[in-house]
């Protein structure tokens, strides 16, 4: 059965060259800290961003995004000192032998990066009861986070990096921003050209975490099931470096 | 100031050509229903995807992901007798207007597509403090969801079809897979080849919601800061159809 839809796509296959670019995008995406160039984003790229970041997919084509964009430097700096709070907290709450590192890092650039680029949800959006949303009320917030990747990846092939921002009390930032009742801040992310990308996470670098092994992380039919005899022709290919 | 990180990346920019089949992928992506073939996934394409999946950020690097592949057609059953009793819940949370139409959409292909993925968030993957977490509880959550939107884009440059079903009560959906304590389901997405992929969102189609004009979504510096007279160039790039 389907849905009496409207036309269809005319291409099923991507090129190999089109697939190895989506990858080379997901690849090289990196969270941007401390690489930020004051250069200003010429209006067609970020328009480009947006646009990519609007055809995120949503609950019930519920579209339950905003995309503030701040730029002053005041205002930045007031979301900073939120910042500046929350990491006092935050390095606290490290055992203490994590502590100096914890300290040592660089986690955000809200004051270097040119734009701020906040992502909301707007739960009220499409009205109280949403198709698909109807069991599990976090649905339409997934779908700001998809927003964000998208956004992310687009803003990687523009060579534009970002930086997702997460340490704040959220209902001080909320607050700050002037947000409506019904709105949360979903993302605050740091927007702008950088000096380089780096080939792997920060955190991975600087010893903070490794990548996991993604063989480890399957599971097979039910819970827990890993590494099964039948499914090793995969298991080898997810163990292989690389793409 | 940076943290003392490893090696740069060799390429800042993508081609155009890059930068386009990104764009493809995103504009090309679909929630798929009802169209699925049966036909199995080879392993090489599905490591591809999941692949993609884990290269998804994650807050404090935390990685907090598994992908359980359900391939079983008695598990898939079990999980559809869960769609359908959430089905019949949700279309009375409807309007009169709107319950025949909500009745006839085809909303999941829970039995038709050869896998079904769920990707979950293990809330303890990392400790109890995780670093980018200290303040916003729900983090994690928000990097599956990102891995989620990776392996969807992947799989459409695949020329496969993903399509996420949310009409569960969440609580039974984790009884059912067994799923520990700490481990929620984020995403069961139904994965497949496909017969087509449509142009536009099928609710789109359907008459179920239009797409909002992105023009009217973008606010400057401040909440409901729209359509400033000094931001008309990028207003009207937004407003312009297309990519």
């Amino acid at each position: 059965m389907e849905n009496p839809s409207g036309q269809l796509q005319q291409e099923l296959q991507f090129s190999v060259a089109e697939r190895d670019a989506l990858y080379k995008a997901i690849y090289s995406r990196r969270d941007v800290r401390g690489q930020f160039k004051p250069d200003p984003i010429p209006d067609p790229v970020m328009a480009r961003i947006l646009k990519a970041a609007h055809h995120a997919p949503s609950v019930g084509f519920m579209q339950p995004w905003n995309f503030m964009l701040i730029r002053s430097p005041a205002a930045k700096q007031q979301v900073h000192e939120l910042f500046l709070e929350a990491n006092r907290e935050a390095r606290e709450m490290f055992e203490a032998e994590r502590k100096p590192l914890y300290s040592a890092l660089k986690l955000e650039g809200i004051l270097e990066a040119p734009v701020n680029l906040v992502v909301t949800c707007d739960r009220e959006r499409a009205g109280p009861v949403v198709l698909g949303r109807t069991h599990d009320m976090a649905m339409d917030i997934y779908s700001s986070v998809c927003a964000v990747q998208n956004l992310w990846l687009a803003a990687r092939s523009e060579g534009v990096g970002v930086g997702w921002v997460s340490i704040f009390d959220p209902q001080k930032l909320k607050q700050r921003l002037n947000l409506p009742a019904q709105v949360i801040p979903v993302a605050y992310l740091c927007v702008g050209y950088v000096k380089h990308f780096f080939t792997e996470p920060e955190l991975q670098s600087v010893g903070w975490r490794d990548r996991l092994p993604l063989q480890d992380l399957v599971y097979f039919d039910y819970w827990g099931n890993s590494h099964p005899e039948q499914e090793q022709a995969l298991l080898s290919e997810l163990a292989r470096p690389g793409r």
